[in-house]
């Protein structure tokens, strides 16, 4: 197997854009139930019908299968949509609905709206099955040899890990919490993953934009496949010096390596990569003039594809 | 006046998106024309009716006014149907149809197909009536102080210069014509336009990705308004030591100023930049770490909006 730069793309940005085929486009929408939350005309989320019927005639939500919409209609705040929507998978959890449900994390993902406002929170582990985005942070950590080549922390994921076990990943990566920030979220992990001290960090960890795109799960995700997972990653870069080495500070890291370039893209080609962490080295390839016009024949449809604009409003 | 970050990619990345409002997209899209070539069930261009109109009834053309299709049909390969567009608009010159042929250029762009492969060739002043992709190179020239703070190298374009005279640009920028590679036209265009020599930039240039948007041509582009133009840029960073100098190189520069990051950002939001030169300093900022999601509310939106996945086929 030797996957392009392009195959690795499509495999974590599968939903298809309007763009390419407007008629392959309406036909795979029209599969999918919109979610909404009362009194805002826009989806939120994109469902499988066979998650939205089991919120059919639970309290707090009405659905409407002409137009396709599943609403979230209990209450007119945050607290209370919150409210509903953890009474309503607590329930689903108890009654063994879904299996993505039984890796409960009791961690909260906000959902937001046109206006940038938060609409409610949803507990992490059922994000997917609503279809709504979620946002992280993924770092890049790298150092520069005498010669000016670059060499990339690479971690692998422990094996027993229930998502993507034994893949490999970028240095640090996590989701972020309702509440926190992505600076601070960054920090915390860089701690947590890669044993790298908060000094280092907050003096040389550089924002470099976002990577977005709309995943839609598979076996390695681990419960349901084909929910929709649309997300937007805060990537950051930063260049230790050689005497800093980033230790497994959890127990969610085996082992670091520290790579060539061409390592790092074999590894790719060989699809070892999270498929979301390829997208992200693939953003750093292209910012730091690894890949070029000359030397990748889907350059113009890569940078592109790195930042999805998605269907759903984002904070 | 005072502009956001995210007006200047609406006023230069101002063709609707379906995501946001397939209605309003829709509508949109049905007052223009699509542009095809025989054999090729698929669009590589909009024009506006009144474009299209002109084609009417001259020969290597052929026009569907229910499904609002134009389509090229002189010709089965590069250089019969290059002669045909050239042919058409040469006559089209002469009779004085369109303001945009009065700059008749005398240089060919590229029409890419789905396989990549060059469809037609056309001249570049009449580009934006097929409304076709056209493809540049932008280059941020940059040095950093002692104390580590980027000043930026901003060229003022002369003020009788009939596009956008008077405003600010990238330190280099210029067309790709057809059968150039994007670093080759840079190295070119960093000689013409800077004074730059090519060792520099071949030894110090670096790629960055690409900027994409989808513009529609108002008064300050000359010639009629409302065509449409979807653009990539070719985007390339050039850190300059001290002791180099950008200077004029032709008779499109007035001068060139070396500005700190406040100085750039004060001279967008009044919106002094040529609207596409605003977008690359925009992803400069973005990649540099200059906007963060910290500083810049919109900062996920302007992510994904500088890299516009076009509704037709790039190389």
């Amino acid at each position: 197997m030797s996957l392009s730069n392009l195959d690795l793309i499509n495999e974590c940005d599968a939903f298809p854009y309007y763009q390419v085929d407007p008629d392959h486009y309406a036909a795979s929408i029209n599969t999918y139930y919109e979610l909404r939350v009362e009194d805002h005309d826009y989806a939120v989320g994109y469902m499988l019908p066979s998650v939205a019927e089991v919120f059919r005639g639970i309290p707090h939500w009405s659905i409407d299968d002409n137009e396709r919409i599943l609403t979230l209609a209990g209450g007119s705040n945050v607290e209370e949509r919150s409210a509903a929507v953890e009474t309503t998978l607590l329930a689903m959890r108890t009654t063994g609905h879904f299996k993505v449900l039984e890796k409960w994390r009791d961690e909260l993902y906000p959902v937001y709206g046109r206006n940038k406002e938060l609409l409610f929170n949803v507990e992490r582990s059922a994000s997917p099955l609503l279809g709504v985005v979620t946002y992280g942070v993924h770092l890049t950590a790298y150092l520069r040899t005498t010669e000016g080549e670059i060499k990339i922390w690479i971690p692998r994921r422990v094996y027993n890990k229930q998502t993507y076990g034994g893949m490999l990943d970028n240095a640090v990566a996590g989701g972020i919490a309702s509440g926190e920030g992505p600076f601070e979220s960054l920090v915390r992990e860089c701690s947590e993953e890669a044993s790298l001290s908060e000094v280092i960090v907050r003096s040389k960890a550089k924002a470099c934009g976002t990577v977005t795109y709309f995943y839609i799960r598979d076996e390695k995700a681990g419960g349901e496949t084909r929910l929709l997972q649309p997300e937007c990653q805060y990537i950051y870069d930063l260049e230790l010096p050689d005497d800093v080495i980033p230790k497994p500070g959890d127990d969610e890291v085996e082992e670091f390596y520290l790579w060539s370039v061409d390592e790092v893209k074999e590894a790719m080609a060989k699809g070892e990569f999270k498929p979301n962490c390829a997208l992200v080295m693939l953003d750093f390839f292209v910012r730091h003039g690894i890949l070029t016009c000359e030397n990748e024949k889907d350059y113009i449809e890569i940078a592109s594809r790195l930042h999805r604009k998605l269907e759903f409003p984002t904070p």
